[in-house]
């Protein structure tokens, strides 16, 4: 409910506006369902806003999120609201040549090697950096680094990071992080995902 | 992440096809941010599979969420997908003569009774009853009913309901539950919702 007093007022010298839109890292970690169905739904408002919106699908295999794709690529094809860019590691990311062999490591830095350039060059207003979280916790993008890239982003731009596993450092430094924590599950009584629920 | 393997094989004499593609009850509780916007990422899988979807906000000002109903008016108008209807409690609700003056206790209780009414209709494949864990909290509508009608829907109709506190009973029920638990939100700091984030 965001009608709600904060908590504090800090001796940050902004003013209640200049505090109130600042740009926000979020995490989206835990073990439990909706890290990413959250982020998605979070873009929906960006999108409402006419914000830019770029999805990074930081996963091997691109044949999950399907529902959420189509519906921001019809929302941003819709002429009403902010447009919307969605890559893909899984089919080799977009701006990657097609014969180039990568590994996943390699293929996660390059995402994150384009994130970067995207956000020195303001093009989006909202970023999903989906599943992210992973090759965080692997090590195979340095967490350090990309907290100093988004302490040092220019202008107005907001981040979403979702995945398990999200690197303390990085949850000490996000704005705003939720643990989404599985309090129960179907496949734990033996059902298995379905269409339309679970992509 | 749907491809993993479900934990346990039950004995209930079902099919693999007729367990997957059993009508679930999802709960999103918590006093993190997520629950909502998780419930709305849910109704883009929905409606890429061309499902109806109900969404019935369970709030009194119904000036929140604009973002997430712009989007799916545009989604359900868009000609794919599935068609989507939302009703708000903060209005009236769309069903009630503008003339009736209700208590928000009377309001929560009209809106569970379209859900009913919806429910043994089969009107819809998902139902998102946005807020819905707040009228059960206060015992405005009572959850053993929500439970029994719940159990005896005919048809293949998922709901998902939200909000803080949701009555123990309901999550013994549900059969995905996911708490979204507040690591750290931007209020704690002094920082005020914004638009495109909060709403």
């Amino acid at each position: 409910m965001p009608q709600g007093k904060p908590s504090v007022v800090p001796e940050d010298g902004l003013t209640t506006r200049q505090r109130r839109n600042r740009p926000l890292v979020f995490v989206h970690t835990g073990t439990g369902k909706g890290k990413s169905t959250a982020a998605f739904g979070l873009a929906l408002r960006a999108w409402n806003q006419g914000w830019p919106i770029g999805v990074f699908q930081f996963v091997k295999s691109a044949k999950w999120k399907v529902g959420e794709e189509n519906a921001l690529r019809v929302l941003g094809a819709s002429g009403e609201g902010g447009r919307v860019d969605w890559f893909k590691m899984g089919s080799g990311w977009s701006w990657v040549q097609r014969d180039a062999q990568f590994s996943n490591e390699d293929a996660a830095r390059e995402g994150w090697e384009q994130v970067k350039r995207d956000l020195a060059a303001e093009t989006y207003q909202l970023y999903v950096l989906d599943e992210f979280a992973y090759p965080l916790h692997w090590g195979w993008v340095d967490t350090a680094e990309v907290i100093s890239v988004l302490r040092d982003r220019p202008g107005n731009q907001h981040v979403v990071i979702t995945g398990r596993n999200a690197p303390a450092e990085l949850v000490d430094f996000a704005d705003l992080v939720t643990d989404m924590t599985k309090v129960k599950h179907p496949m734990d009584t033996g059902q298995k995902g379905q269409r339309g629920i679970e992509w």
